[in-house]
């Protein structure tokens, strides 16, 4: 997830401090590793926004302390691979005595676009503030500068802003301290005989452990932040590889202990510098909590767990369904939107309702689990739900589920209701082949998360090569074009897109992106 | 002094560790003392560069909590007198959870001019790292913001680059906790009928104070170093108010341990990280090293100091002897610039004569006290430089000294001569009385260095009214443009005048300026 503009200052929420002493425990152990820079490069004079591959190297490592810089010089670093931690270097000054401050500053960029770019140009309604920028002042050297927040990036850009004309200012030993709860090495990748695809899984369990930091973050960029959305896709990537449970209890225990005092699961969290929800709700978000639970007990039975969090993600289920009217249709409201994709130019009600068939299914598994008296009571209402997806959503004569008054064709809705299983096998299959054969290429989605889930919608109707294709010409892509890690937002046709008004700002690095660990393990392997 | 500018990369250094641990033990204590903020204020429309009493009180500073600052808003808080120190601010935020961090600009002033100027727009030679302004990101709030560096400032200019569209920035309690060697408070200021002298001895005081830190710097702003040239004006002052002897003893060695191999005096050095001399050389300021330890031998005898630096102290008088010739005049060279004034518009062949036979003065007593066998050959050279002033210098025509191939006749020629004495009471007094007639209104002097001694030549010569109102037109005007403290450049016929290109640059608590509490002292109490 990245950010979606909702103030709601008048909601009160609770506070279970005993699911917030859970949530600690399971705090993860952080890993550090101090990793120095590779080269010296400098960007090619052609690059365009998202050209990723846009640097050339000009130097070794070994080089850096050969330059003298003055004021307005330059250098940029090259570590190789992306990384996230803290930022430390040796600065000295060479010629007549140091007779005035050293004025730097050191941008940090996932990408050679980012600085491509300058800063002062970003006028876009998000936080220039999430710029990977410092300026800094050193009245005496030598030093070892370590600048005390973590940063997500590839290169470092130095510039002297300025010495003094009696001396210049000399680097060394760049280094970062990466940080993440997981050893990325631990992992055996799976053998895939296709070249693209190892590397797309490379990428992708790059990507993951990237995020996997004190929570499921959903950008080491930004917004540093547990949301929702991110963590369903991450738990499932990490079941697939890492394993590690404990950050999924955690992530479970901050969200089922801070909801709403109706009830409501808000789409994301802080833990800094304490535990504090968001005043942001999505429809699908809040039940999507039911998901993580679910998908959680699948691959961990845990009793105590489900114990602890069955009521709350009972509570997104009715809140939910309060939405539905008589004939089973879900009726959104704009107070609690529906997320789908970053995209608004397509109309989102029947992915909604095929959501809220999908989270309904996993609920009523954990209702049985939990031998719940109201289970019937939701068995029917998954009866009317489904029915009215069947028999109203589905437009019989074009053979596709159909959205909003205006019964417009789109995607999303496929995806999701070939996901939510509302049709048999051979029905969904026939769904799926349609969807390729007269909706793609697919327009107007921006997210790997909705990418995500039409490569999985075309795995569950048996469309393998299908999906395999998408994955390669999606995720694959992004390679093409320099991708470490995945990106949070992506349109083949436009690379420069950004959902934020400046691709400055993009989270290069993205949880949500990650899933071809998944997807690869699950149906490929 | 301020900066001039030399490069001598080739020039070798001794180092005497023992002066080196003498000056250390002499490192004086420094005074701590916390003071918030007074008030919120705007610069005024017509703020023009140095109109220093260009801002509008606004606020109480108890009102700034009630301030949410989001994007591009700013604030300014006024200290409400010249402060030196470290700056901490509480911080927090309002409305929704902080979902961005906290991007912020502090800008340090002390003149309203320097806030009237954006930074980017400087472009001049010195180095914009001067510029007092930071740039901090700010994970989490709430925190207790505390810059690690040192200001000097009256007044703050908080900007928030960025919040985010969801909450806004609170700040509280803006506190300063100051350095200084000495406590102001502990002076009984000298009666003075005269108000105007009042607030010129009171604001001589504090910007003595200001610059009383580890070492006699020249500014606090800038370039916060020891200087000769200020040393000497500082050391006299001192003597004058705090009488921190101990300060003295130690800028003394600390100049005298670190001479270049053939025993010049370098015209100042740094403190920071360790004692360094710097490569820059000034002929009058090398001399002056005889001056300063003359001036303390006087206030205060001391034999050890005196064992140890004569031999510094003399061969400084030898290093500049070498460059008088038969006849007894001083033939200046390029390499070894005589400073006189920041301006370079007037010849200064003859002032630095006077300077050498200032100092020669001094330096035959000093020899005395040593009953130095070479004593005679100084005296001779004293008898062969002053007979060439006033047979060759002199110009019985006009009645005025002049200077150079050309004959220029200068202020800097008669106080410089008047200071050193050559002529008898009478004819220094007639040599003044004329200066003042025909040379007056001072053209072309830009610090209060030089008019320092211009003020000191007219008291020195008898005309104790003239100085009195040269002192009140010129330090008077600073303070009527709003000084706090005194400017290290003010040229009252070019208010923004500066050394640097932008006022932006100058240092407006320069030591070099604190002189009227000396020469209030010496002469008119």
């Amino acid at each position: 997830m990245g950010f979606t503009f909702q103030i709601n200052d008048d909601v009160r929420f609770k506070h279970d401090q005993s699911l917030l002493n859970k949530a600690a425990n399971y705090r993860p152990k952080i890993y550090d590793q101090k990793m120095t820079a590779r080269s010296i490069v400098e960007l090619k004079k052609d690059t365009t926004l998202l050209e990723g591959v846009g640097v050339k190297k000009i130097a070794d490592i070994h080089e850096l302390p050969k330059q003298h810089l003055k004021r307005s010089d330059q250098v940029i670093l090259d570590f190789g691979n992306h990384r996230v931690g803290k930022f430390s270097i040796n600065i000295d000054s060479v010629g007549s005595p140091m007779d005035a401050p050293l004025f730097l500053k050191l941008k940090f960029a996932e990408m050679p676009a980012e600085l491509a770019q300058d800063s002062a140009d970003y006028d876009g309604w998000l936080s220039k503030s999430w710029i990977q920028e410092e300026y800094v002042h050193l009245d005496t050297l030598p030093v070892t500068l370590k600048l005390p927040r973590r940063y997500s990036f590839r290169f470092v850009e130095l510039t002297v802003l300025d010495t003094s004309p009696k001396w210049q200012a000399v680097f060394d030993a760049p280094t970062v301290e990466t940080e993440s709860a997981v050893q990325e090495n631990t992992i055996k990748a799976p053998e895939l005989a296709d070249p693209k695809l190892k590397r797309i899984y490379q990428v992708g369990l790059k990507t993951l452990a990237d995020c996997m930091q004190t929570v499921f973050e959903d950008g080491p960029k930004r917004d540093r932040r547990l949301w929702i959305g991110d963590l369903r896709l991450q738990a499932l990537a990490d079941y697939s590889t890492f394993k590690n449970i404990d950050i999924v209890k955690r992530c479970l225990y901050l969200f089922g202990a801070m909801p709403t005092e109706d009830g409501r699961i808000p789409a994301n969290v802080f833990t800094q510098p304490k535990e504090q929800p968001d005043d942001t709700f999505l429809f699908d978000y809040g039940l999507f909590f039911i998901s993580i639970l679910s998908d959680y007990e699948e691959f961990n039975p845990d009793r105590e767990v489900l114990d602890d969090l069955y009521n709350v993600a009972k509570r997104q289920m009715d809140v939910a369904l309060k939405q539905v009217n008589s004939e089973g249709e879900l009726q959104l409201n704009d107070d609690y939107p529906v997320f789908i994709d970053w995209s608004n130019d397509f109309n989102k009600a029947t992915a909604g309702q095929a959501v809220l068939i999908y989270t309904l299914k996993q609920f009523i598994e954990l209702a049985n689990q939990k031998h719940d008296a109201d289970t019937n009571k939701y068995t029917s209402k998954l009866t009317k739900l489904t029915e009215f997806a069947n028999k109203q959503l589905f437009d019989t004569k074009s053979g596709f589920f159909v959205s909003g008054k205006k019964r417009e064709v789109n995607v999303a809705s496929q995806v999701w209701m070939t996901l939510a299983h509302v049709k048999n096998d051979h029905d969904t299959q026939q769904l799926m082949t349609q969807t390729v054969k007269q909706l793609f290429p697919i327009k107007g989605i921006a997210t790997p998360y909705m990418y995500h889930h039409v490569t999985q919608a075309l795995f569950e109707a048996g469309l393998k090569d299908e999906a395999v294709q998408l994955m390669k010409d999606y995720w694959g892509k992004m390679i093409d074009l320099g991708a470490d890690t995945f990106w949070e937002a992506f349109d083949p046709d436009k690379p420069d897109y950004s959902p934020y008004g400046s691709s400055i700002l993009n989270s290069y690095c993205h949880a949500w992106s990650c899933t071809p660990v998944y997807l690869i393990d699950k149906y490929l392997s």
